[in-house]
């Protein structure tokens, strides 16, 4: 009985995104337990073994945090080693953290493997920097998810002092923008929302904190995963953007004839 | 004259929480300029690219911004694909930003390679969730490196109402405890202090707001990089650390029969 749990990031979207540990996870999984928003391809890093959607996604019927929990520990106790794997980090919101006190209280040994987060790589494939000298030397990462998690947040933060990073706020972006002008922010701050970052299905939306209620506007319910960012920063894209260019390399081809030079 | 330029993120340290895509812009480069505490066997990924070192280490003489981003353009304006491998994400502090408007304005191409940052990983590696349910759902990173960076930002925000992450504040323990405690914060916050993350000198401290300023007392000058972490969070890894495991595979072995299974 050697069961095991690893606690994988798998980055923002792009399978390239993915670490170097996390393809070795994949690799030797017996049970992978995948969110919503992980490509196929990821998957297919892992021909042999068994996968188990358990994702969820805002406004849809979803699979309990309960079940998500327990189905690992069975797993891991008959002596399967389980890959658990997350979209973008472990431990920027997503509850790993719950999942990583459940394997402990059941005995579980578990391993965590950080990930490349969407609230750093979106802004930055946007060619925001989240933090820039000059304009910014810090940011505030917060769940827009519901209102009880935002408020108290942004009610402490004097306004227009910090770079506000938002996750999983793109259904309260309207209430965000009220809130925060009401809140004595510049309403004219400018803001990127980032839909689907590194994926191909990609889109940047700049404004300002007046206009964000309209970003997106013509997405009646918006299904992917986004970013939102308010301050400053958001203006050091256009001194960026101009030469930024992109490549995307699937793992079946120009990624393994790169890695087949150093194997 | 095809002369390119990838900014790329090396992650905290462990040469496994390298990206996919960072190794095949290493494996495609002809000139890597990397910065200090990147792994030798990162840069064996590379064994045909001419290396060029242009680290900053605090206290220590070091090489020119202006210089780096002059040496970037002269050898893609002569064609060369250019690496500039930077510690953690390249768009978390460490001037990155500067580096690609330097390269828009020089009119070269270039692509901004995420990578997994210390801000984050640090933490996760020893057990604590950055954001966790019921405890915070937000923090805020910011930069150590001087007085003038980090106390405006602390000033605008409500003592002990979020997490902080303070990358670079190592040498700044001292005065960042006394100014917290001074602005308010309980002087009983749980506090980690988390040095040479992911790598095999890695080390944590445990302690309170208060007692920071005593943190590796023992090492009078610190050269490790390191992350604060501020907040309850901190007393979350206590309900993690019991079951937590890591595994490390050097990249010339485990992880290369990792590979081969899918290549």
């Amino acid at each position: 009985m050697n069961g095991r749990v690893a606690l994988v990031g798998a980055g923002p979207g792009d399978p390239e995104l993915l670490t170097l540990k996390a393809v070795r996870c994949l690799q030797e999984a017996d049970l992978i337990l995948y969110d919503a928003l992980v490509d196929p391809e990821v998957l297919n890093l892992a021909p042999d073994a068994r996968r188990f959607y358990v994702g969820k996604r805002g406004g849809r019927p979803s699979f309990k945090q309960a079940d998500i929990e327990a189905l690992m520990i069975k797993a891991a106790s008959r002596g399967d080693y389980v890959v658990r794997l997350k979209c973008g980090d472990p431990f920027v919101l997503g509850r790993g953290g719950e999942e990583a006190i459940a394997l402990s209280k059941a005995g579980i040994p578990f391993e965590v493997v950080p990930g490349v987060t969407s609230a750093i790589s979106a802004p930055l494939l946007a060619g925001i920097p989240v933090t820039h000298r000059g304009v910014s030397p810090a940011f505030l990462m917060l769940s827009g998810h519901t209102r009880e998690s935002w408020s108290p947040i942004l009610k402490s933060v004097s306004p227009n002092t910090v770079t506000l990073v938002v996750l999983m706020g793109l259904r309260s972006r309207m209430r965000l923008s009220d809130y925060l002008i009401q809140q004595g922010w510049r309403p004219d701050t400018p803001v990127a929302v980032l839909l689907a970052a590194s994926t191909p299905n990609a889109e940047t939306w700049t404004g300002t904190l007046s206009s964000l209620r309209d970003a997106f506007d013509h997405l009646d319910y918006v299904d992917s995963p986004g970013t939102i960012v308010i301050g400053d920063v958001v203006d050091v894209a256009q001194q960026i953007r101009p030469m930024m260019t992109h490549s995307r390399a699937e793992l079946t081809s120009p990624a393994k004839r790169a890695f087949s030079t150093y194997l």
